[in-house]
């Protein structure tokens, strides 16, 4: 007989195939054979990005339940796909679960995944199973994208306008609250909303292929380590400094609400985010009129929030009094810090 | 400042690149993008496999260096890619390393992938990190197969002869090795080939293609979880049973040795096997004499261990004196037990 454990793992992937893994997208073989096999589209590039997600490093169960955790996989693969302009069509799931994950637990995690994976048109081909003593997600997302679309970090120019999508710093400070006891002082509607953008953000899947298909984007990347780690990382790649003026980041309500109640300035939490899943990308300012336009009929939610600027000006800030300052890097550290 | 955690991440990232991540294969975008861009090759199907790896379930960092523990981690994706009849392309390593972790053994990790993915001609194009409090790998290999050459596990029939590559239970028998002291009364050379079979597999890759391009495999899965658990799992998807020539099984003068001072059947070992990552295919009785011949000229090394069987007759092995006996399925459990 086979030891339970190993039956568990063969009922788990049967499961999980009957439930979530039906063929689609060009998808040949699906889970259950040694690999999967797909009939990628000749006429378009293939993207593939992998995200691996570490219980108490990237999540925390304590208030983050599996459903969600599945979920925010989902998101950080389909962001890095958002990014480069292109459309997501297969994954991979692979999940290290400790012994007192249940068989409910795991079915969550895989409706969270598939819950924005349905939505975002992506199939289920394969993956792996273990255990461990941390839950673990190791996630693989493939997608396509036309030749002349692909969008990479690479390309702005000194000059360029720099925009982002959505606003920043709301899953920073969802994680925050999140962490720490409500404050009675912080409305529970805010605290509610900036902990679901902690906890379901969302990925900009149609402004990264809106701004792929009319090459608008010089350069583009997802912020997930937040906008002055993320902006440093692509101006280094770049070999050019820039600029943002503090007062253009777009910055939610309820971010506004729950700063000035930890009597810190908004802008600060914006800047440091984290985890935002929001697009930075930069376009000649010959674009700028065709953004705006964008933005008034509601096909892009984006702010210009600065220039791209020579290498030997650094990162710079234009503070809310109109004075420049270095913009202090603090990259998103998870549960690390 | 970056906090000194993702400084090193990303210095990590780019040092992985720079020494590993060349761009071949059809390779567009590698490391350091939101994404890696290929263009598969429009005439075939691709392959895309994945798996995981973790301390203390699939490797033991006492008698596993890390150097060893990624060569293995190789073998183990490009078996599957093996087992489809393809070639492999490109591959994405995912890494989640605990805190005793050196550089050098991060650095001895890939090197283990590498020596092997070389060889085999396949391209580091992306990949995760993480810290976590045990050493992780999740790899992702993509391959490519003539769509008339794609062996799956379904496709045998009642009559059909099942073979296997190389010889069984080496690998088995090389951990209980490294597990337990070494024995004084076993042979130091059979110690080492042994133990070097559990820690250095082969994938088949050139079996596998073989078998696909000649359409001689009617089903084909590559011998992971050992042979009875591997079997039982192939019959089980075909509806079929399957009687095993037990005085067929191959085996090695090692594991002979070894089991000789264990007082232990040699076939037992064998039976049970797990991470042989031998290939176990399928074939029709009219391709006996090919595979004959190949194995003559030294083109193939595969043995004809049994016949697949109506379901009603189950997993049978006929034993040495010619009595026939229900095989009894032990599936590999890692460190488990």
């Amino acid at each position: 007989m086979p030891s339970p454990n190993r039956l568990e793992e063969f009922a788990l992937i049967q499961r999980i195939a009957k439930r979530f893994g039906g063929l689609q997208n060009h998808t040949i073989v699906g889970i259950g054979d040694d690999c999967a096999v797909t009939q990628p589209n000749s006429k378009n590039l293939q993207l593939i990005t992998t995200d691996l997600l570490v219980e108490d490093v990237h999540f925390n169960r304590r208030f983050t339940n599996s459903r969600d955790i599945g979920y925010k996989a989902m998101v950080a693969n389909l962001s890095d796909i958002a990014a480069m302009g292109g459309v997501p069509r297969q994954f991979l799931a692979s999940i290290a679960i400790p012994p007192s994950f249940s068989r409910n637990d795991v079915d969550a995690l895989y409706e969270g995944m598939m819950e924005l994976g349905k939505t975002a048109g992506v199939a289920l081909i394969g993956g792996d199973t273990s255990t461990a003593k941390k839950l673990l997600l190791s996630l693989t997302l493939i997608g396509e994208v036309k030749p002349s679309h692909v969008v990479q970090r690479t390309g702005l120019r000194v000059g360029d306008a720099i925009f982002v999508t959505g606003t920043l710093g709301d899953s920073n400070a969802g994680l925050r609250i999140l962490q720490t006891p409500p404050r009675k002082h912080v409305p529970l509607a805010c605290r509610t909303w900036l902990s679901q953008r902690h906890l379901r953000p969302t990925a900009r899947l149609n402004a990264g292929q809106r701004l792929a298909k009319c090459k608008i984007a010089t350069a583009m990347i997802d912020l997930s380590d937040g906008l002055s780690g993320d902006l440093a990382h692509i101006c280094e790649l770049n070999a050019v400094g820039a600029t943002i003026n503090i007062t253009h980041l777009p910055i939610s309500d309820a971010l506004h609400t729950y700063a000035h109640h930890l009597d810190k300035p908004a802008y600060e939490i914006a800047l440091q985010g984290g985890e935002d899943y929001e697009l930075l990308f930069t376009t000649r300012p010959e674009s700028l009129s065709r953004i705006k336009r964008w933005n008034t009929h509601g096909l892009l939610d984006a702010s210009h929030i600065g220039t791209i600027t020579p290498k030997q000006q650094g990162l710079q800030m234009i503070t809310p009094t109109g004075l420049t300052r270095p913009i202090r890097i603090q990259s998103y550290e998870h549960f690390r810090s």
